[in-house]
């Protein structure tokens, strides 16, 4: 079956609809089955330039999409938060009329501004792709969670998925949120009051402040990255006690169903929200929701550049 | 009528012929209409190496010249001003011998002195493109706006264009005046007597300090980017008092023809070299510059890599 | 005769054969050619993709790995210092698994850190190249001077090789060694007793602390960068007196063979290690060196992908 996707853009996970998802989901499972071969490359977007504009820098989420961008056979070019234009204070607006003149046809950005990448999307004839905005959405993100669960328990409708964490200020959260339920999934928000308000209960989810009392029935545990830097400090007695209260240990994950799957969007802080065992151990895919973040990139790119679905939805 | 191209680098436009400055236009016209298509690639440079030393920092022309030689199919490498060798003390001649070394075919060259361009073209087997050295010029900036004026105008003889600001530390002042004057076109250089020494007469333009006088007979006004950080500072009152003076207002702007074209390299200082809504207007052709820069870069990478002109100059 | 490669790495010199040596520098040989026509460009690594991962800063090691990448027609993707993820703290095992998961054909690695290669390598299944680790080894460097020294004078057995400098810091002058003295050369290492411990003669190797005393005899002689900003200091009295003791003057370069090849790993300070007329003179192949570490690094490239050893070893 092969569907037309009409939207030029790919910005939030909130606004697609499920058909749309699973277009979306599918079309990246044939584009992991070309990650498996030898020559890992595609010629789709040959003679296409795709600019990644990391305004907030991401080593990992800049190399999946400059990945995703030359195995589809893409030109790609990288401007980063240090780019100079941007340093002389030109606003977002200007900068992204300029892409337009130079006729990028798909821009990638990353910004720390909630709303950034519909902002540019509605000033450009050029695709514009969310890779992280703010707070509020990541939407390759949501849909790598999404599809690592889909293909290791061959279902996404039913599934029990725990996210824990700082879910007020985590796009991670929000996007995982969107895509779960739309597709079936049941989603509980854990963790503790300050950084996961009650509003939440709001979107559809069950939210709870007991990481302990959610354990046995869930199917997946998706454990969020805890920002020291900046934010927790405000909200958190301390990061030990965090870890303490919500940080997946070896005691917790013996009352867990036995194949639960163990997420993190990474970079891991070991011992913190999991414990380094559980981490590296066989019920975690962690590094799987790598390898699925770079089909689920290649299925973006190619979808919003004009390619048709692919694969059975 | 393909003309064979005799540099081997571009280097300023005080040095070409009008012929050659034609030709080279000639070229960009041809590219231009590929950038329109879908496939914006053509395979002129394919197995060629385009090196990008941007020892002064500038994102824009940077990813111009890289989407320009990117979409002639050669492959680029970038070089920036954090790049260590040079941080290490390393002399622009010993960096100018290590890239013929590593055997690039173009070296693409921006530096903050004057004559770098020059310097590394007279040690190099190399093709060098100035990309920008201090002061002194940036051809490619003077030919993509000459380019501009001819595409909408349909004619450089005879077209009167006010370029207007910070003239003496202007190098796009200086590659403009040289491409203009050389394909008749009628220069007034404006600006405040502390940034437009009266030697600039002797170049054979005008030379005016009263912008208010200039504006009626200009079919075109190229505005410069104040550079408020460094140079302005010793040699003008205020940032304010320099837009209340030579900033394009919309009262200023009522006094034009009607089809004046209202240029500016960028990125524009909205509100103090022209006001917001005239670089949004009609008349601004600011955009069209960015989009236009392309495929001049695009004709000059072809023609020092040893392409023959390509259209009817 | 095509002989078959069987590592999946290439991190150091030490563990190489003779025969093995021989395969790389045989194949560099091919190599070359092709540098020398005006397409420098053949797809043996078509659809494979390159991740440099340069945790110390090199811009000239970094920049002949990518270009050896693209001659070869690979994708390459490069992550530096400042990228963030490292910044973060993430340990390099994590970005080690990372980087596997990203499915990356090749990582080449930089690191301050001895050992930080083989570490990589250990925990892969993707190729891991040596760019540099510590003081331990810099292997391309050691056998792009090899083959500089074969393709000059023919033969390595034999000849008589001089590394002079901070050989205690040196992952070249280690490197060197263990490709020289495989390959039969003689070699003798020259510099202060602080920077050069008695300890290195049980490799093989002759110890000097006399550099006049040595030059006569010599074939080779490979002047060693001196790092100011670190690691001198400490053990030199002042960067004078050692060029006065051990730098290449003129008068000493007269008490040398008339074919002496004067090598330098780069960047060069000018009268310390070397005079500079002598650096720019017709016995420096410094500049060949440059260019020699593109054939090599694109053998080395192409062999830990899968390429059988090409030329006549």
């Amino acid at each position: 079956m092969s569907l037309a996707w009409h939207r030029k853009d790919f910005l939030s996970l909130r606004e697609l609809s499920a058909e749309e998802l699973n277009q979306v989901l599918a079309t990246a499972r044939v584009f992991k089955e070309i990650l498996g071969r030898p020559i890992k490359k595609v010629p789709s977007l040959q003679g296409r330039t795709v600019v990644n504009l990391f305004v907030e820098p991401s080593t990992r989420t800049r190399i999946s999409f400059e990945l995703a961008a030359v195995r589809l056979s893409a030109d790609v070019v990288s401007l980063d938060k240090d780019s100079s234009s941007l340093r002389k204070g030109e606003t977002l607006s200007d900068t992204a009329r300029n892409l337009e003149a130079l006729q990028a046809g798909v821009i990638v950005i990353r910004h720390r501004s909630a709303g950034a990448a519909h902002f540019l999307a509605g000033r450009l004839k050029a695709s514009v792709v969310n890779a992280g905005d703010g707070a509020h959405e990541h939407p390759t993100q949501g849909l790598l969670d999404a599809f690592t669960i889909q293909e290791r328990l061959g279902k996404l409708a039913g599934v029990r998925v725990l996210i824990v964490g700082d879910i007020i200020h985590s796009r991670v959260a929000r996007s995982n949120l969107w895509a779960l339920t739309k597709l079936g999934a049941r989603v509980t928000l854990v963790g503790p009051p300050t950084l996961l308000p009650r509003e939440f209960a709001e979107l559809g989810v069950k939210v709870s402040y007991d990481l302990d009392g959610q354990l046995e029935e869930a199917d997946v545990i998706n454990l969020l990255r805890i920002q020291h830097e900046r934010m927790v400090q405000a909200r958190l007695p301390s990061v030990g006690e965090y870890a303490g209260l919500f940080g997946l240990n070896l005691e917790r994950f013996q009352r867990c169903k036995p194949g639960v799957l163990l997420m993190h969007p990474g970079p891991v802080h070991r011992g913190v929200e999991i414990a380094s065992e559980l981490a590296d151990g066989t019920n975690s895919v962690i590094l799987e929701q790598v390898t699925n973040g770079l089909a689920v990139r290649m299925a973006v790119l190619y979808l919003v550049s004009g390619g048709r679905g692919l694969g059975e939805s």
